[in-house]
């Protein structure tokens, strides 16, 4: 049976981290709420699961993944439970924890990235917030982008299987991750993130051989892969961007 | 061998949510940071393994488990890996997913209590960003804490073994993580939280019920347990708080 995503329509957001990993393993999977209605797909579909008043498992926001009966929310959470099932997990099973660490962690900068357009409120619009935004904005080009990609070029250099890989000597759903959070980045930031290649040389290496794999590069030419936008997690304002 | 918790002294954070997990299981635990140099322990440990040019698993930050050679890191992470050997998780493998995403939803609300009183720099003093400080607060107020403390209120609710647990009819880290948040928010926010026993009625009667656990109730008195304070997650500003 099918793996049922639960995404928004429209924008990447958290969403991409999971359909990256079943594009990249070629697995059969529905986007539910790009469906048809007629299919009972939709959002119609989404809103049912959330708003259920006798649903067990009801997650909190979206993205999450259906398989049977089974629910599973959040972006760390889902890429755990199908790691294995896609073969892009570590087969150690300790090692298993540090992957679900390091993916823990790219959560939290998604996060951080969000709330640099949206510091005060995520229900506001972001121009009702504007000036808060562009002080976050600098904090996280100045001091925040520099210690996360450090922190993930360190994981590289310090891989005893090689700097290829953010685990183990394969490629797991964490590779997958940091190739969509630094496509993120470039999107969002160009002017901050112009010198990745010099400062990050490692993980902006990952993320080119990331796009090189066959079934990443069939997918981000394809029609499945929404264009980033600002209606996303990454947003190109450029009066939050700043040489770095 | 004990198992080695990693975390700053002098504050509950996120550390907290671990360290009551391993008291209600009675477990054999040293807090590295609180314990003595001589014993190798102390922040030199903390920094030691953070900072080590050679370690594979480096933490980004603290809280991290150390259990033998492997380092688990992220609260929601080493609570995953715990559970099972503490008692404190589901026994079927698929409610073990179910219950990482309710500690991930519990982790989500957490930094946003964070973020109530550092919107716009973690790196800077909460008096020098007050203002976007008071803006971030009262939509948590406003907003947050009802769509959170609503959901956790559902999902208590619509457990189809009873009101009691937020998942099975056990006691699981997600219960006790679920006292710690109410813990903090009573004391980051008096005037907000005031009405939780009529607005969250389940919730509250959750908290209470892990409270008279024995171990929980032992540990909350004892000098393990570090006061709420100002330096933590869960600070009483009371400029940030408003009645709701």
């Amino acid at each position: 049976m099918a793996y049922e995503l639960y995404y928004w329509d429209g924008l990447q957001g958290r969403g991409e981290f999971v359909r990256l990993a079943l594009e990249d393993a070629g697995a059969d999977y529905v986007d539910v709420v790009r469906g048809a209605k007629k299919d009972g797909q939709g959002m119609g579909a989404m809103t049912k699961i959330i708003e259920s008043k006798s649903e067990p498992q009801i997650p909190y926001a979206p993205p999450f993944l259906k398989d049977g009966e089974l629910i599973v929310p959040h972006v760390a959470n889902i890429l755990l439970y199908l790691g294995p099932r896609l073969g892009l997990a570590p087969k150690d099973e300790g090692q298993r924890y540090v992957a679900n660490g390091l993916q823990l962690t790219i959560a939290d900068m998604v996060t951080e990235v969000h709330d640099t357009h949206h510091p005060l409120a995520s229900g506001l619009y972001y121009e009702d917030q504007k000036d808060a935004a562009k002080a976050r904005a600098k904090d996280f080009i100045d001091n925040r982008i520099p210690k996360f990609m450090g922190y993930f070029e360190r994981v590289l250099k310090q891989n005893p299987h090689g700097d290829k890989h953010m685990i183990t000597d394969k490629t797991t759903y964490v590779d997958l991750s940091i190739f969509q959070l630094v496509e993120g980045l470039h999107y969002a930031f160009p002017r901050a993130t112009k010198k990745f290649v010099k400062q990050y040389p490692r993980v902006q290496a990952l993320h080119d051989a990331v796009l090189e794999r066959p079934n990443i590069a069939g997918y981000v030419d394809s029609e499945r892969r929404i264009p980033f936008n600002e209606s996303g997690i990454f947003r190109h304002y450029p009066e939050l961007d700043q040489d770095a």
